[in-house]
């Protein structure tokens, strides 16, 4: 961080969040129970939404994954077991109270604007990365709307729209050898007793937490990171994730 | 990171880095020494650049560090100690090897007009986040070149640019009580040879650790990631940093 952030103090320090003098500060760390949720992955059939779709309903998550073809989804689930059902995105959408997009970034608007009605009044967690790839690797496309995320609160306004699960390593996810997921899941979004839940959800997968990150006007560096963990990894070999040190 | 990425594999995944057949991959972890190597730090009487010419210094590096005022470098390098030297920018660009870019994104594009030819043949380290900040705290603001260092590197053509140390706190960094800063420096650039060198600084660091993470096209995205990091630290309370993981 450079002095440009002087004017506002260190800006990589800690700085009160305002609050209402009545209520006394509640913890980051108290967060709801979230174990009787049903949890639908549209592109659940992807190596992403697979690999959520098991580590979730393996720590004891109920998991629908959906797809545009409900065999698929309904083949896939049953290969993920751990009472995984597969079904349409839209039947999936409507029968989950959190529903993760984990669609290719292609599809990602045309898909949210035809399931707005589906998705009302429930929790959106976004895990799509915009990015591009030529010969020197990858690298961030700019969503007319800021980011995958705002362009997903943009289509649908009555939904509660999150964004997290973006660095996760489909192949570790999927790898049934893996015990624990080292990583801390960026949690954004505009109303706390939704990102609590996201954060939640990603805290019940062993080695994972939960880590709130901001708004989703901050959201595009979140998603676009990744092309720099896709540098990491050829570099190194590796399947590198993140976590963020004092907390 | 969603399935938009499924067309060139899992883009997390480990992908070999293209090399010439004759030649075997080096290791990233062999890395050159850099003892004998003079750090600049443009803008080194703020915050920032006085915690990193500190903990450079203190770790044996030969350090100056530079201020449009040299009777205010000096002043600010007596205080640190360890050998630190204080001159204006221009001298302090002339005199090193490395040089960091520690100052303040409104002046940033101006002070590196004027000392191109000073930084000529120099491996320059741009560490500036390009931010805005409102009533809902930090936002990215977003450099008509891409990034700070992209600007960087277009005003500076005859320079090595790299960008590093974007995510530290100048708190952690100056206080003297703390022994070891627990982070990952993400290190960007073009050229192997630059990247290493600044890696390699970093290391010198206690608890430090230089990891490279890409091209300048991808800088946007690490710069800017500190606004997610300012809002981690109001939530929490915290110092945030940045681990990266299978590292």
């Amino acid at each position: 961080m450079s002095t440009s952030d002087a004017a506002s103090g260190d800006a990589t320090s800690a700085t009160p969040a305002t609050a209402p003098a009545s209520a006394p500060a509640r913890s980051p760390f108290d967060l709801p129970d979230v174990s009787g949720l049903v949890v639908g992955v549209l592109g659940g059939t992807g190596p992403q939404g697979r690999g959520l779709a098991y580590r979730l309903a393996k720590a004891g998550q109920r998991v629908l994954i959906g797809s545009r073809s409900a065999e698929r989804a309904a083949g896939v689930a049953a290969d993920l077991g751990h009472g995984v059902e597969g079904a349409d995105n839209a039947s999936v959408a409507a029968r989950s109270d959190v529903v993760i997009v984990a669609v290719p970034w292609e599809g990602h608007g045309e898909l949210l604007a035809s399931l707005r009605a589906e998705l009302a009044g429930k929790i959106v967690v976004d895990c799509v990365n915009p990015l591009g790839f030529d010969k020197q690797g990858a690298y961030a496309l700019k969503p007319e709307e800021g980011s995958a995320a705002q362009q997903a609160a943009a289509l649908l306004p009555d939904s509660r729209v999150t964004a997290a699960f973006h660095h996760l390593s489909a192949v570790l996810l999927e790898d049934r050898e893996v015990e624990e997921i080292d990583i801390d899941v960026l949690v954004l979004g505009e109303e706390r007793a939704a990102t609590d839940v996201v954060q939640a959800l990603a805290d019940r997968i062993p080695g994972m937490r939960g880590v709130f990150a901001g708004r989703l006007r901050n959201a595009h560096q979140v998603e676009s990171l990744v092309a720099n963990l896709i540098s990491v990894n050829r570099r190194y070999k590796a399947h590198a994730g993140l976590r963020i040190t004092d907390v």
